[in-house]
């Protein structure tokens, strides 16, 4: 009998099918300046100068407690509060911050932070793949509601009949992973209605995590509005790994909207300091907090992810393969040519890899990212029209 | 009513003692160079040069995906295997080896790798102060025995006498937090014996944990020999935080004896991932795994420590202190002179910050941090002569 606890299998076997997929990404991939790889948000290029240059000048010590215990760095936590305040149009203070390793871990804070064994926690599908297991690893109950057909718009309808008395936490991501789309303040303000509804029906405040990695990469000159401004129970996740394309450097932070009542946002905040220690002290990194004024205004070459999803959305869909425009993240997220027989496996035999739908429990979709070069773009997309003929 | 979880809470409760300590230092705390910080195992000098030059050398990117994910690195872990192997004269596979954000994470990563909601962790006290935290927010039952009074040995008949059938995981600490000692193989082979028939007692086996961060931190030459070499179902979490003395840099590993039999080795190490992920991908940083080869024979100055241990045993013992020669780690544990009215008060009053017992459930005992510099060690003595001539 497996040692493994029953809670760690939950979570792995809820991230079976993306651990699938990586088994069939390894038995095909092949090494060559050939491959497209359009799987995972990774970078495919060298890393930013400014990013290089900040972590270098900021590793030389400026006192003898430079890389001690390290909770959040007060200064780089009150230029956050500062900055996010501006961004958001909202009054954060510093102590409504808490630097984490990565938006990873504060998404399992603001988990443990409002959910005991056994809540209800709700997303809309497809969603990123690590909500579910993450939430089986906290004992808590994942509820997954589809978005709607097509729009991948949210479903209110869905998601209000999804709610129990157990209901804690509904997670919303925006822009949205894996379909690009950025959800306007008329969509949040109707969530917030209805989550206020809810709140009055069930006896208990339903808390809103909204998932922001992606709140900088925004295309077309595009609008983003927090729910954090509007539904005042929200709690922020966001990550510097995706603007500034390093996820392997763990550098992030949740957030309380300064909208929630004294009563409930202080202690919140009060408890961030013990759900990380109990995490296993899961703040970033000294050397990464020291880092975030000089990091602030960096960020990858959006220009570049558009003329990418430009070109790609225009000759896949002249190809047959139906694409939903994103509005941000650097993903392009459509669906294979109707009758395409097993779609990813022959682009894969081409050394064109893309993130299978299945993953994400819609099948007849796949996930491109945008972070790949225009050389792999253009290489690619020969190979994109010779599968959608082939159907 | 607070919106906290009930796990949070708990956690923020068991580690009130720590918190409220923390207060009191902060009201009595003043800056200033006659200060003597002995409280926690941070810094009070430069940074190892070797350590920054490590961090700013490998900083430098070398390909495209250096600040991609990264779980473990595999030339790192192929590294730490070979090195690791032969200090504790076991076989490790680099498959044995998770880098983790920490021993913090690693302890974390294992308490949740084989502990469900409802299992029972044993631990000795005085012990780290997190170790009932982390159990708490993991909805385990924290099970405390007394170590034996005076020498801190571990007591076997208490260990024995919690051990119940739902008793998964024992957790060991060795060389000590706060005590310093180290338990030879003797020891730790009588303990292998009470687990083994423990587990057989209660029908199932029995985990140790083996918390080893002060594990090449050792005075007078004294051998340490690893549980893991001893208990085959042994998991061993190891800090570099510790040895460089940089704890903000986040950097540990979990690893499992390689005597555990394969049918349980392998599906442990196998839910790594799965477990690192779902707590909020709390591997190490890309950066800081990378440093791991050029920092394997780095180490605090174990000449200083020794010089600071002794200078203090011998000039608090002759004052009155009741003190434990520590075997290992950088701290120094002792008893206030009997009689001595709130003695902590009264070193704090005239800046003297030690670790009261009262964070670990010895009120009538103390921790001084050796990390402390030479020049606050001698500012210090007559202080804790003056107060021990008052008691």
């Amino acid at each position: 009998m497996t040692p493994v606890s029953k809670r760690v299998q939950a979570a792995d076997d809820a991230f079976r099918a993306i651990a699938d997929f990586y088994d069939a990404l390894a038995e095909k991939r092949r090494d060559g300046d050939d491959v497209c790889d359009f799987t995972f948000g990774n970078p495919n290029e060298m890393p930013l100068p400014p990013l290089v240059d900040a972590i270098r000048q900021r590793a030389i010590p400026q006192d003898e407690r430079w890389y001690a215990y390290k909770s959040s760095d007060e200064e780089s936590r009150a230029f956050v509060a500062e900055r996010l305040s501006r961004e958001l149009s909202l009054s954060f203070e510093p102590e409504d911050i808490v630097f984490t390793a990565g938006a990873f871990v504060a998404i399992s804070i603001a988990m443990r932070l409002v959910l005991d064994a056994g809540d209800e926690a709700l997303f809309s599908e497809p969603a990123w793949f690590c909500y579910e297991p993450m939430l089986l690893a906290a004992d808590a109950v994942p509820k997954k509601v589809a978005l709607k057909p097509g729009t991948f718009d949210l479903d209110f309808g869905a998601i209000d009949a999804a709610i129990t008395p157990k209901t804690r936490l509904v997670i919303v991501n925006s822009p949205h992973n894996p379909t690009g789309r950025i959800y306007d303040a008329d969509t949040l303000r109707a969530l917030a209605d209805l989550l206020d509804r809810a709140s009055e029906r069930i006896g208990r405040r339903i808390f809103l995590l909204s998932d922001e990695p992606y709140r900088r990469l925004r295309f077309d000159g595009r609008d983003f509005v927090s729910p954090a401004s509007i539904y005042p129970w929200t709690l922020i996740s966001y990550s510097y790994g995706k603007v500034l394309l390093a996820p392997g450097q763990r550098l992030g932070y949740l957030a309380v909207s300064p909208l929630m009542p004294r009563s409930e946002r202080e202690p919140l905040r009060d408890a961030y300091f013990s759900t990380a220690m109990a995490l296993g002290w899961v703040f970033a990194s000294a050397l990464m907090q020291y880092t975030v004024p000089d990091l602030e205004d960096v960020s990858v070459d959006i220009a570049a992810l558009t003329r990418r999803r430009d070109v790609m959305f225009a000759a896949l869909t002249e190809a047959g393969y139906e694409m939903l425009m994103p509005e941000g993240t650097f993903y392009l997220f459509g669906r294979w040519p109707r009758g395409a027989k097993d779609p990813w496996r022959a682009l894969a035999d081409r050394g064109v890899y893309v993130l299978a739908g299945a993953t994400m429990n819609v099948p007849d979709y796949f996930r491109i990212c945008l972070t790949a070069t225009d050389d792999m773009v253009a290489r690619a997309l020969p190979v994109f029209r010779e599968i959608a003929q082939s159907a």
